[in-house]
Parts: C-alpha cells; structure tokens; sequence
C-alpha cells in the first residue's frame, strides 16, 4: 500500500518505470522525489545502468520486484506491455545519447514516455518519434522542468492575457561556474559525459542548458524564433564541445532576442534569468528566486509577486503547494511538470482524448524546437556565426 | 510495496500514524509530503479530525486500512502499541491544545513522538510530558522545522567552530502580513483557531511564530535567554490574543537580542531573518532566501554562501539534496527534520542508545524552552513590559 | 564673483562661517561640499580648530581672508555681525561639547544657525537654546541630513497621504561595524572622541547615531515618542560610553516601535533602515540604497520605487537633482537640507516671517526632542532598563 | 573668491568655460556640480544656446561678466585665447552635432578641451580631432563618467593585477525605460535631439548609451574589439533611428561578449551592468548601486565590496569622499573625472608632460574608439548584422 493521492485530490496513483537514473546519476533521483512529492505514481520497474550490478542494486534499492529490474530497456519495454499490472508510463533519465533508441522501444510497445531534454541529438531522431508517438497513440512529455516553477507560469499567463503588451524583446542567461576547471579530470561524472561528444552529441552547454532558455522563452511568450546567429566558445584545455555560447535571435513577430549560457561564468550556480520585454511591460523570473516575479507596467515601480498571494492568477495557483513566503523550489517544479503529465496519462487511460495543443507538459513538439534550436546554434556557429533560418 | 529508501542509503523504512492533519490542515500535509520527499517512512494509521467523517474520508484519501482510521487518539495509542506492525512513531499535527493530551497517550504507550510547536499551552504540562518520555524510553521530537534548512545548519556549525567568535547581540524577526485583516470573520481556519485563547492557548503571535525565533536562535548559537522584556501587542478590533510583539533578551553569556514576530506586517509573507553578531564576525539567514546565508569576517567584505558548494561545512552538507542553484526549500526543511529524527527512531527499534544531547532533531528540551519563552512573554507583558527571569 | 545660483533658480547666493571641520574634521567638508554642490552660500569665516596652526591653515586652504580666520567663535560672533558683508548664518560642525556654546554666541549676536546632531549634551541646554533664538530672531537648524534623502521625503509625504492607514508598528536600525576594534586606540579621531565621555557626553552610540533613527521616524511618520525602555551595551574593553543598543518605545498613538542601533556589528557600514507598518500599507527606507523606497499596499505586491520617476510627489520631486537611475547620495541629502534652510534665511533676511511649523529642515524642536531621547534612553538604562516617560 | 581647494589639497582653481548647457539640457548643470563638488574650476565664460536670449539668460544666472557671454563658439575661442585671464579649459555640453566644430575651435586656440560623449557623428571628425590636438598641444578628454564611480576603478584595478585571471567573457548590459512612448511628440527636449538623425548622427541608441558600455568595458579590461555582429532595433511608430540594439563581440585576446542596450526595456532607468568573467574570478558592477561591487574567485562564494573600506586598492580609495556606508553616485563620478582631467591641466600648465598612456581620464583615443564603435555596429546592422572587423 502506499501514499499515493494527495488528501482530498482524486487522481489514481499511476505505476512507472525508469530507464537510467542508477548510481552516480543526479537527474534520476530528482525524478522519482518530484513524483513522490506529488503521490502521482509508484516506481514498479526499471533499468538503470547498464552496468549488470549497478542495475540490481539501485533496483533493490529502490524496493522493486526482482523479476522488474530489466537487463535492457528493450525487454523491459515488452515485458511491462504485457503485463496487466504493467508501467503506465517510463521515465527516460538517461544520458542523451539514449533518449531516442529507448523512447521509441517504450512507444513502439504503446507506453507513454516522460523523457530528459535534450529529446535526441539529431534532428531527424526527434521527429521520428513524433511519428511513432502519433502512429501508437502515445503521450510524450519531455522534462523542461524549470518551466513548472509556479513563477513562471504566472509569468506565462500574464503574458498570454496581454498584461505586457506585444513582446518586443527578450533576455536570456543561464550561467554556471562548475566547468571552470576541468572536471571532467576528476572523478565527476556528470562533467565527463557532458564534455564527451560521444556521449553528449553535438553540444555541451547549448544543449544541456542553452536549451531550458530556448524552452522557457517559447512557454511564457509562445514565440517561434525565425533566425539567429550563435556564437559557440570552447572554454577550457582539451576539450572539443562549448563551455559558453551566445545567440542572437529574431523571432516571427519581429523581437530580438540573446540568449547567453556558459558553464564556465564563474560566480553562478545556475543563474537560469529571463526577461521579456513588451510595449506596455516587462517580466522577469530568476530561477534560483522561483517563488518570486518581477512585473512592471509601463511608467510605474517595479512589483516583486510572491508565490501563493491571493493576486495570483488562477492557472498558476492551481500548481502552487504551500503558503506564500515558504519557498518552494527544484523539486516542486519537477512535481508540477508530473502533475500535468500524469493528469493527461489518466485521461488518456480512462479513455478521455488529450489534446496536446492544450497540455502544458512540454511535448514532442516542445522536444523538437530544442533538438532545432541545438542543431541550427551549431550550425551557425560552425561557419562562423552566420544568421541561419529556423 | 513503497518506494521507500533512497537508493544507496541504508535506512529500512518506518511505520507512522497522523493526529490531526485533516481537512483544512495546512500542516498536515506538509509533514506528509516531506516524509515522502525523504522516502523515511509509511503512514499506516491516524486519527485527522474530530469530525467522524471527515476523518474517515481523510484516512481513506490517504489510502489506510479501514480499521487503522481510528476515532480517537487513545484507541489508537493503544490498537498500534498492541499490533506486530504498529506505528514505530506518531506525528501529531493538530492544534495547540491537543499537543499535551496526544502525546501523553502515545508516550504511555511507548510510541515515539513528532509533535507540532508550541509544544503544549502550559509550561507544567510541558515537563509533564519530558518525565512521561524518559519513564517510557520514549524518543519526542518538536517540529521547529524552518531551523532544518541547511543554511541554518551550516550557521550553527560555523558558529560553534568560532568563526564568528563570542556572540554579542542577535537580532531575529518574523514578520507576516495575513492578520491584517480579521480573517477569522472569514472561513479562513488557519486564522479562526490561532486567535481563539480556546484553541490558541495565552499566545497567538508568539506562540506560533516569536517561538520559531527563540528556537532558530538558540539552535544556531547554544544561548540560553537569561530574562526578558516583552511587549505584546493586540491589533485588529475584537482581538484577545497578541498579533504584533518585541521582546528585549538577555542571554546567560551577557549577549544582548531583540526578537519581534507580528502577523500585522504589510509586505511580508513570512519573513523570518536571524542576524548573530560576534566580536569576530557575523551571520544573517533569511527563511525566504533559504539557500543563501549572509557571513561577513571583521574587516572584510559580505560573503553570500550558497547551499550545495565545495566549501560547505559537512554537517550541513549532509542534508542538501539536489546541486547548488537549484532552490530547496519548506518541504526539504521538513525532509531533513525527519531525516535526523528518523535515523535517532531507527537506531532505537535496533537498541541502540540515542544521545539526546548529541541528537540535532529539537528535543523535549527545545520544547520546554519554547513553552518556557511564550510563558514569560506573556508574564512580561502582562505586567507592563517589565523584565522577567527565565 | 562665485558661480552660485543654480541655472534658472533665483535664490540669491548666501554668505556663511564655519566653527569646527578642520584637519581631520570629516563632517565639515561635507557641508562645505554639499553647500557648493546646491550653490546655496559662500564660505567666508571660519574657526576650524583650537589649535592655532590648524585653524589658520584650514582658513587659508579654504581660501579666506585672514582677518576672517578667527581664533575663537565669540569674537567672530561679534565681528561677523558688526561687519556689512557679515555671514548669513553659521555652520556648527565641531565637536558635540561646543554645540551649545558656540550656538548660544551666534544666537546672542544675531546670527542664524546650522547645528550638528546631537544639539547638546543636556536637555537644559537645548531649551536654552530655544529660548535665546526665539528671543533673537534667529533661525536654527539641527542637521539631521538623512531625513533629506528625497525617498525619506516620498515616504513622508505618503504617510501624510494616509497611504498605509494609522502607523501601528515601527522597526528602526542603525548598525555599523567601525569600532568593533578598538579603534580610539590608534590615530582614529572620530572613534577617540567619540568614545570619550568629556569630548562626546553622556553617550556614544546612542548620541551619534540612535538619533538618527529618532529624528527620521519623527520626521516621516510625525508621531511622538510616550515611554521608553533602552537597554545600553557597552562593548569593547576599557569603554566607559555605549556601542550598542536596543530601545523599545510606545507611541502617542499607541503604536509600537524598536530602534537598535550599533557600532559593532559586523558587516555593516552605515545600515540606517527605517520600517513604518500602517494599518493600510508599509513604508521601507534603507539609507544605502537612498534612491529607492519599498511600498506595499495591504493584499498587494511590493513596489519599488525610484527617485526621479514620474510617479513621485510633488514635495519629494522637488529635491531630486538628476534624472532616475543616476544616483544621488550622501552629498545631495545635505545639500537639500541646505536647500531648506538657506530658503527660509533669505525669507528671513527678506523681512518676510518663517513660519518654523512649516519648514521641513528640522529646527530647534527637533534638537531638543533629539537631546530628550538621547538622556531618556541613558536614564531608562541606567536603573536596568526601565520604561521611562518622555 | 571662490571656496575652490578642498581642504589640505594643493591643486589650484582653474578656470573654464563651457559650450551649451543652456536652459532645457540636463548634462551641463551636471558638469558645472560635479565641478563645484570638486572644487576644481570656476566658470568663467560660455555660450549656452543658439538661441541669444536662452544663452544671455543662462551666462546671466550662473554670474558670469557680460562681456564673457559668448553669442558664439567660435568668437569665444578667440576672445578667451587672448586674455591673461582666459579659460583654462572648456566643457563641451552641446548636442552631438557640435561636437567637432565646437572642439576644433578651441583647439585651434591652444585650449584644452572636456568634451560630451559621443566624441564626433563621423570617424574621419574623430581623427581629425585627434591630429589638432597633437598639433597644438592640448590635452582632450570625453566625458565617459560613468567610468569613474570609485567601483569601477577598484574593478579595473583588480583586473589589472590579475585577480579573475584572464578574461574569457564579457556582459555588458544599458536598458532604460523611457521611449517606450513617443517622449519626441511632447515638449521632451532630450528624446526629441536624441532620436532625431539631424542632431544625433547615425544612431540614438548604440551613441547615447551602447557607447558607455563600450567605452567601460575597454576602462576596465585593456580589451579591444576585434570584431563585431549589431542588430540594431527601431521600435516606436515614426522613428528613423535605434531605440534598442544587440552586439555580439569577439576581443583581441578571443574572449567573447555580448552589449546589449535599450530605451525601450520598461522596468529599468538607467541599468548599466557590467559583468567580466576570467578564467579565475569574476567581477560584476552595476551602476545604479554604485557604491558596491560584486568579486568572485573561482570556487567562493560571492563577496559584496563596499567603497570606503580597508580593503579597497589604492588607485580606488584616492577617489572615494565618503566614509563607507555613504553613497555617493553620479555627481562624484563626474567630480571624479575631473579630478583626473585638472590635474592633467594643472600639470600641463606648470609646464610638465602629461603622459597621455598614463592618464585615466578618457583621452581622444578612448572617443576615437567610441565613433569606431557606433560607426562599424551601424555598418554592421545595415548590412543585415554581419560580422564587421574593426
């Protein structure tokens, strides 16, 4: 038995799998706290390391049934098919290179997937799992997680009713320090698959953080980006993928945008910032302030909101847990992102049809621009900074 | 079958039961869902509301076993001590005035306690209560929870190793703004009960938040309040309990403080903030910016340490969850509470002898001191404002 | 010929003396300073020291003609107002033993004053002072210089609006770090006198920067102080004189309020923070950030306000110098004390009668209510921190 | 007489005269404070308007001898060359336009030359410039004041003695709120000359404000401009000139940046940010708090510098007023600037060389490369924001 509904909410706990997430991974574990916090789901299978013994341990770690500690996400994804108390959905928390060969097992075998972004490290793998996905009748979330801070969207929704005016203009920084030395010399493992274009694919910084901004940007204004021009930088000796990156960026309704990351910006811890600029206002959100937001209208005093006042908007409020002033954080917006999913998830298995136009869980198409967005930052940059058409 | 242990951690996952956190609880809810967060222990029994129904549709919301829903706490105190796979500890979530009368029924028991602060509404029930625990072997913890960031925690390691030498002057506060109006002429519960003396018990504002301040303090700096000048002040027409107070202190080592708590505080949402002050340097922690803390060194310039960085003390180290910039926050808090009561009840069910003076979790000690400091504070202010000694 | 009037302002250039703000004066330059900034006054007399050599070197440096160096402030009482050309006013910046005496030679000639802060060591002293002015006509400022900040004088005129309803709360504080060291001990001037009970009276941190916090709640919020009750800390080895301090206080009104003020707290420069708590709204002003007030409205958002924007009020708009987001500082907050003063001398010399109810430079009733609260707060102290009458 | 030395200071009172900053301009009153504030110069003659009763009224109100109102610059040159008593220097406070005729008339005359950035509207009027200067022997500085706030000359200091490493990535940000209307349609003097091509040259923007980031990057860093990518926006129904523009910057050294400046960013008055990241630390000032600096090593949390402290470096602390804790702000940094000017002068006209790679003030050089600035992102732009070399 366990704890699954939040009191006085009606959503059934769902059951899942993950693949990777095993020992040494950081993202895996986050998963799985976020949908415990939430009382979404219960962890019933997986496979999370290729190394065999790895596997088991964080499998009986995590209390699972032997005979559901899968030797590869190819057999886990046919067994739980066919099992009646099998997986409502996986959960892909494995390193990139991955993403795409498990995703289209799970969908191949009709199971709804929640996979970590970057969605594949080629353009063409992503939009074949849209194929698949549609053909298999399948849901796909992709963990843009820093999106389901409450903040932003409060943020998303004042910007959808007009409260800022036209978007004229868009900032957009993530930087960090922890690439200042090379870590990847060192025992961290997080540091030396990201480094390794074997394992990270095509790009380092824009595609592991590059892409949260691409995303955030595109959930609070909805704007596609029509060109942009980037700027990749290899900080650091001996390695072959960039540490720091700046683009520039036009989008279909005529803003200009720049979005910068680096992993070598010493001073930041993860200084995830976005500012939308309007004609009638500007907002801005800073991740490591989540439960706080910055309106301004045109010709009065900056307002600093805070999560959980009664002058929040219904949409963001329904994802708010706990009074203003006690901060909320990582966790919870990795819950909320499971809220929305496994809402849809639930539908979808009672039957009910889900309209992804109107989801907030990002979907393929969400995975998609950010696969584009990777792609055509360094496809700029290899020629040298070219403005290039999206 | 739970996901109970974190993967690679060794804690086997323990039974507990709920008194209060029913419908309407805020509490409640976040006790449940950071004891999930930390993956410590399974809720399998309770007793929510005073009303039958709402505690049936409670437990059965929660997912228990029909005859683990019990009508009173008594019979529940009694059934779990009698059953093989009884609560290994009870959380009690309800109001002040039930704190005293629930924990003594688990105490006599034998069931080990979490209770809600303030511990009990009267200071001879409160030592009542430490003589009932040592008679039964019995572990209680208080559930100061905000002073479980690991801010706070590196705080207090820093200052016990000197860095900030002798403490010299403490400024703490506790600012809120949800009083302002009467809400309890609203269905608003938080507020009807907190300034009802009834369910209150002789303090609303110190009682529920000025204890929060004596308790941070005193955890980060192992001070002791030698006496104190307390003036309680009633804002809001038809009021009878306190919702603005400052209290001048003298600490046992000739330290001056200042603690003020108000819940009439427009523009703060829960604004607690600690400064200690040292003949050598300085620290400042501010509730809603829990990951950060303020250390200054004499002669040198502010330094804003961020949780999760190498140069984190190991003792707060050890319970930061995820990596630095990724905001933790109220439930983590709570997490980390019940990770170090959790470790203390593990190694008690396997008969080892728990140090309550090693232990970090608050105490039946912290507890008394809590009840202790409202008690004067009212004495104080009663008589004028006058100094009283603790 | 001096480039006086500001470009377009037809306030005619005034003629003043110094007494005090020789060699190694920090004070007098500021006024100096702030005085040619605003263009309001020529230096043409001076004593800047009781040494003979300082004081002549001073007069020369400052470029005065020397039969207007002047060995002692009696005969330049006389002098100066036998002469034609005499001096307008005077500026009294020495140390806090000759406020009174100097003043008392100038009143009794005739001449208008500018005080520093603390008026006098003795409230007799200051009604004396009282009475001689009142008897000769004369003008007499006190320079309280904080309160001319132009966002004290927003946060003013707000308070006076009624936009945050009847003040029912008021958090003060004056920390500074500068003589956590025994600082009197090496060739620092300011700390030896300051600490000296012969040179400073009956207090150190109180006198110096206590009053601060009294004069700029007095001035924003226009409530009176009813009873007191101050705890003085003497901190660091050998002093006779307070460092630290925390004083409670009932309002007219029945408001609450704290002052804590501090030279040894580290981490702090020059910390002057003012919180004014209304039954409708809140007012926040931090002097190191003197460009920017924190209003709230009850239920709503915090604003940050900054000074020189459109929606600032007439009588704070009036003393900003520069366009928002350029900072005015330290210079300009005299210079607009200077501004307020030297209007109501050319008044006065003009023959026209200055109506001291309704001049905002804070005048003799200030100074004395200064001096009051200074001795209020030693004598509250002295019999163990008693509540005192004011 | 004039209260010209500051107090223990040796340098002697120059005299000066000044081009535009009649009635209506905002800078020349700026100039002729910041001047006063230093005690550096008295003015002595000037030419404030095209217009001769805007400009009889001006010379008039700031005191001047009728026969030193000048109705134009060019007879001023000429008549102030050939008195005993001629200017020493001359400010240069009119538009844009002005700039060169203006500065070339009195270089002709052999007088050292302050002029308002932007140096010229052409860069062959920039070279020109410089040849005269070097052919006559005058000193020529631009007022980039900005650069002088004590902060950012304790940041260029600390860069120079190697403290963040070598540089690697630059962020410079200059957003401002105010034409996010047609401020040009109203009686607004500064919007209409500044977006109006006759009287600002080819750009409004980039000139008006992307200029000063430009030029304080160079200040602090050493770093020239290799070469550069500009999209420069016009936003407001009407206009013909840049109201918001990105750069993207690759230096000499191979460090990448990003400028971005605005007019139209709602939220912001005059946000100039500065951010250097180097391979060992980082250093971060923001104008509008001018009185703090942010320093990161590598590895540390972050340190809050304070002007005025101990541990300022001594290039820094020579410029600082006021004791910590004191703001000061805009007029200080222009007091600054021409503290470094007139000694330069002074010098000059003792007869000793001025080593112009030695100074700080900005030279020619420093104005030259601004003109090459705007020049090359307006050339970039046009051509659809290519890459320029510069």
């Amino acid at each position: 038995m366990i704890e699954g509904k939040k009191l006085g909410e009606a959503g059934r706990v769902l059951r899942y799998g993950m693949i990777g997430g095993g020992p040494g991974s950081f993202i895996g574990g986050v998963h799985r706290g976020a949908i415990k916090l939430e009382g979404a789901a219960e962890l019933v299978a997986g496979c999370f390391s290729r190394h065999p013994e790895d596997n088991q341990a964080a499998g009986q770690d995590l209390g699972l049934q032997a005979d559901r500690i899968y030797a590869n996400f190819e057999v886990m994804a046919q067994e739980e098919a066919k099992r009646e108390d099998g997986i409502d959905f996986v959960v892909i928390a494995a390193q990139n290179m991955v993403h795409f060969a498990a995703s289209k097992a799970f969908l191949a075998n009709g199971i709804h997937v929640m996979c970590e972004k970057p969605l594949t490290t080629s353009l063409s793998d992503a939009l074949e799992l849209k194929r698949l996905a549609d053909a298999n009748g399948c849901l796909f979330g992709v963990s843009y997680s820093y999106a389901f801070h409450v903040m932003v969207l409060e943020a998303r929704e004042r910007i959808r009713r007009g409260e800022i005016g036209e978007v004229i203009n868009v900032m957009g920084e993530y930087p960090q320090e922890w690439l200042i030395d090379l870590m990847e010399q060192t025992e961290q493992r997080q540091a030396s698959w990201r480094t390794d274009p074997k394992q990270a694919g095509m790009s380092n910084c824009v595609g592991d953080i590059g892409t949260h901004i691409e995303h955030m940007v595109s959930f609070m204004t909805g704007l596609k980006i029509k060109k942009l021009c980037a700027k990749l930088d290899i900080r650091g000796e001996g390695r072959s993928l960039d540490t720091n990156a700046h683009i520039l960026l036009e989008y279909d309704n005529g803003a200009s945008g720049h979005y910068w990351c680096s992993q070598v910006a010493v001073g930041y811890d993860n200084g995830l910032k976005v500012r939308i600029f309007g004609t009638k206002g500007a907002i801005e959100f800073v991740q490591e302030q989540s439960n706080y937001l910055r309106v301004t209208q045109k010709g009065c005093p900056p307002q600093t909101l805070s999560r959980g006042n009664g002058y929040m908007t219904a949409p963001a409020a329904a994802f708010s847990r706990v009074p203003s002033g006690h901060p909320e954080g990582y966790h919870e917006a990795f819950a909320n992102l499971y809220r929305a999913f496994c809402e849809a998830v639930r539908k979808n298995l009672d039957g009910v049809a889900v309209d992804e136009s109107e989801v907030i869980y990002p979907t393929l198409e969400a995975g998609i621009d950010g696969v584009r967005f990777i792609t055509k930052c360094v496809e700029s940059s290899s020629q040298g900074a070219i403005w290039v058409d999206l």
